[in-house]
């Protein structure tokens, strides 16, 4: 497989070197726009014994070495048109979330996935964090009964941003941008749709970083009665032990499972708020790998990203307008 | 100080013996509703050496009693008609919350409050509670710097609930009587005022309890740009090791406290998210004594109960009505 890389923004484009993909060729990088530098990744790729050719553009690139894969990684707002060109030339597109920044590049990006031989897969990077996925199989296994409420934190350390983060043309919005991951997780362990979300979200005391929201807080109700929220955050003290304190509480008929800080805590009847043995995801870019193979697992389940991309911009919109807004 | 008590209904009644309160007279005792029974009640007094005359007509035994103080723990509903003409008769309350389960039952109180020479104290037992009441100190003393956002959790088993609890008429609602606390926590400890507040709830899966709604999730925006949310449920399972799962989370400019599991933990430029020590609050029926007397701490800021309230029957309007609902 011959693999293109443009842009390296979001911090997660690393994984493409993990797991056990040995016959991937990394043929060409590129960037997409003035906010995106590869250098670092280049020197990073040949730190792992790869020489990437770099291209000055992404789309010349894309002709020329025609890739079976392209890895999306460019400033957040331009996911959307760099995956929509990638599968209307049939390019399989591993893709940072969002996957678009606004409605009407998701409808663009979705019109197009329809349409390509290509598949798209966003990075959903914390379905394959042990703990949460433990917690799927728990579920799925039916650890707490029917859901009726679910509970998440994305709670960061603001640290030094880089310029794009701080306007929202390039940004796109810290509930698309980190917010979505905990959208997606409640998507993905109920597997139920989202019928209304309310947000609200703030901006004050940024330090600095012009329109980066530091707080949002999301209400979400899915079918079947369940409830859910999500809190995040930019207010993590720079001497905490780690980046980031995610969290998950999910409530059931039967049980509460509970993920904080890399664990997994189980209430029901067989357990007694107990700590659960963690299980062992395999790599999101060879997940990625065997799904454009076509298997299916239940790993994959809304994989591509567009719906949770979708409920997050509607999230974003709720938040900037103050309104509830019914999702259908 | 002579007392009388008017119901048993909410289970923290049996603090009117707690304390240092040594000249206290219990003088009567009667009910408000079929729902109530003092039986229990007056076995335990008199396990505690009080022997407490019953009265069958309550508004005849204040009448005839006149006494200093009553306590108030009804049916839920008539809380506020009780407390209200208590009040009238220049009796000073202690209210089991919520004061009033209706607006209109909430404003003839608060006139009936303000024009009356006696003072109403709400039972928001939880700032009594050594790690809210720790929390609450940390803050005035700039732990957190400005605060931005607070996520809050009460979760409850539904245990065996008296009939009462089934109907909206009697009840309330889950809102008004358990998410309540944490509004009053929210309120309390920012003190800061609600500008908006969104909620929604269900009563889906409540063996058999009728109109009880087993969760709940509630959106506040405060003044100074502050997002706070408030999750409650009844999903505790019967085997967890405490009847609630009470949790706060506090996060501000300058560091983040959570309280959880009876615990404080705090991760400022001081504090490496450790457990901190926690200090020892008064007993809340010597705090109730203490107010009476005129003398003023901050714990006792919003005391009456009738803000907090306010609050949660706007969050269950907006349960109700899928509405988002701006506080003046």
């Amino acid at each position: 497989m011959k693999v293109c890389i443009i842009g390296d923004c979001g911090g997660h484009i690393g994984c493409i070197f993990d797991g056990e993909n040995q016959n991937i060729e990394y043929i060409g990088a590129s960037v997409s726009s003035e906010y995106e530098k590869m250098d670092s990744f280049l020197r990073f790729a040949k730190s792992k014994g790869k020489e990437i050719p770099f291209y000055e553009n992404w789309k010349d690139m894309l002709i020329k070495l025609n890739p079976d894969i392209v890895a999306v990684d460019t400033v957040f707002s331009n996911h959307a048109k760099v995956a929509q060109f990638a599968l209307e030339n049939n390019i399989h597109v591993y893709c940072e979330k969002p996957v678009a920044t606004e409605i009407k590049d998701l409808e663009g990006l979705r019109n197009a996935h329809d349409h390509s031989g290509a598949r798209l897969f966003a990075m959903m990077t914390m379905r394959y964090e042990p703990w949460f996925y433990t917690a799927k199989k728990l579920i799925e296994n039916g650890a707490v009964g029917k859901i009726l409420m679910i509970n998440a934190q994305k709670s960061y350390k603001l640290g030094s941003r880089a310029q794009f983060y701080k306007k929202r043309q390039t940004y796109g919005g810290t509930i698309p941008w980190v917010s979505i991951h905990m959208i997606d997780q409640i998507l993905w362990l109920t597997g139920k749709k989202c019928k209304s979300v309310y947000a609200r979200h703030s901006a004050a005391e940024n330090r600095g970083c012009g329109e980066l929201e530091m707080t949002a807080i999301i209400m979400m109700e899915l079918e079947n009665d369940i409830l859910c929220h999500i809190n995040t955050d930019y207010l993590r003290p720079s001497n905490a032990p780690t980046h980031g304190d995610d969290r998950i509480r999910i409530a059931g008929t039967d049980g509460v499972l509970e993920v904080r800080e890399g664990k997994v805590y189980l209430i029901n009847n067989k357990n007694d708020g107990i700590q659960v043995e963690l299980l062992k995801p395999p790599k999101i870019f060879d997940s990625f790998l065997h799904y454009i193979k076509s298997d299916y697992d239940p790993i994959y389940e809304f994989c591509d990203g567009i719906y949770s991309t979708y409920v997050s911009l509607k999230a974003r919109e709720s938040a900037d307008s103050g309104h509830v807004i019914r999702i259908d």
